[in-house]
């Protein structure tokens, strides 16, 4: 079992983009608290299975982030389930969740973590595939992450910049406003000061595109850029 | 503190109708065990006080469900919080809502209760107002239910029929598939035997429009349907 409550520095890592076993490895070993397979585009099933398998040689816990009803699979990883509070249309935030679970008879509820996301970036692949209503003051962010933290009690929150590094005063009002919550910030985290600065407002920090894109490297300085933060 | 979980009728007043002192105190007195003022239409913070206050002389739970964010009063009474999993669009799922918790610093957490409605009658008020997807089978509204019960954790799943007598397999369908919420049924229940009937499949019957347009007699028959349907 795992718990995101606990996480201050998570890797994702996509599925379309993949990783070898070697790769894998050293990302466990940089010190992050998990690693969440997940991404936006191109997502199969198989593609999940195989950066799974290449994952498991690594002693981090592996969390699956489904993006679609078709890419889930039950291999005993837990799930962090998405819905878009300020998705454009009913789909992302309830459509797909009631089409998983009309087809899906296997899903062990003890496994599944539901994410409030707040998605912030109209440029973005999942900005643009959620018609997300981005051009929203900090107050009316933090209004969603109540929606979701109070009203829905969902574990976490997640504001999504990705690809751009966001508004701090966009994460720090939801912050401020999140009472029970879990607090995930991601997007552009790619350097030490980056994740440094992304973790006064956030509880738990998400690295993904500097993962696949820079190296392992420059994940371990997102890690300890969040370290330095929490000290 | 009210406690839904534990009803198993309830009488819906319309603020937009309205209800006298002495009528109240005999909706009060036939067994039901809350009122619910709640309404889709013409619902305004005045005409919600009046009721309420109209309602304060009878020996039984008043609860609010507001229709909207300004006509949410904060009276210390319980707050019964509706979301349409099946709505059209974004606005009846989280907007409002979302709205709420942006304009209103007043909120009680611990007096707000969730609803996770599927609306099925689509010439309801409720329905077209909110351009619900009433056209599913069983098992979708079933699969509704379960992104309120599980995925959600809304503690009430209200299965709307407003004005209409159900198809109770859709009833059914939703009951067998929620395993935490408490089922919540409403649509057309005006006797006893209808009442009866619903409470078969619902742990709680709700009757709106019977207790205005039929008189308390009728309503304290629902309430012995219901009561018989337990024994």
């Amino acid at each position: 079992m795992v718990e995101p409550g606990d996480w201050s520095h998570v890797t994702k890592v996509d599925p379309d983009k993949g990783m070898s076993e070697e790769k894998a490895r050293r990302v466990a070993g940089t010190g992050t608290d998990a690693v969440v397979v997940g991404g936006t585009q191109g997502v199969t099933r198989d593609k999940v299975l195989s950066l799974l398998s290449a994952l498991e040689s690594g002693d981090v816990p592996v969390v699956i982030e489904p993006s679609n009803p078709a890419s889930v699979v039950h291999t005993g990883n837990d799930l962090l389930v998405p819905t878009v509070l300020n998705a454009g249309t009913v789909d992302w935030v309830v459509g797909i969740q009631k089409e998983w679970m009309r087809i899906d008879d296997e899903i062990d509820w003890s496994r599944v973590f539901a994410e409030g996301y707040v998605v912030m970036n109209p440029d973005s692949a999942v900005g643009r595939l959620t018609d997300a209503k981005t051009d929203i003051a900090p107050e009316e962010a933090a209004a969603y992450a109540t929606v979701a933290d109070r009203f829905f009690d969902l574990p976490v929150v997640y504001v999504e910049y990705s690809g751009t590094f966001g508004d701090t005063e966009v994460v720090s009002a939801v912050s401020e406003a999140v009472e029970e919550a879990t607090v995930f910030y991601g997007g552009g985290v790619d350097s030490y000061e980056r994740a440094r600065e992304a973790a006064e407002y956030a509880d738990c920090v998400v690295v993904g595109d500097a993962a696949h894109d820079k190296g392992v490297e420059a994940l371990r300085e997102t890690v300890r850029g969040v370290q330095d933060a929490r000290r």
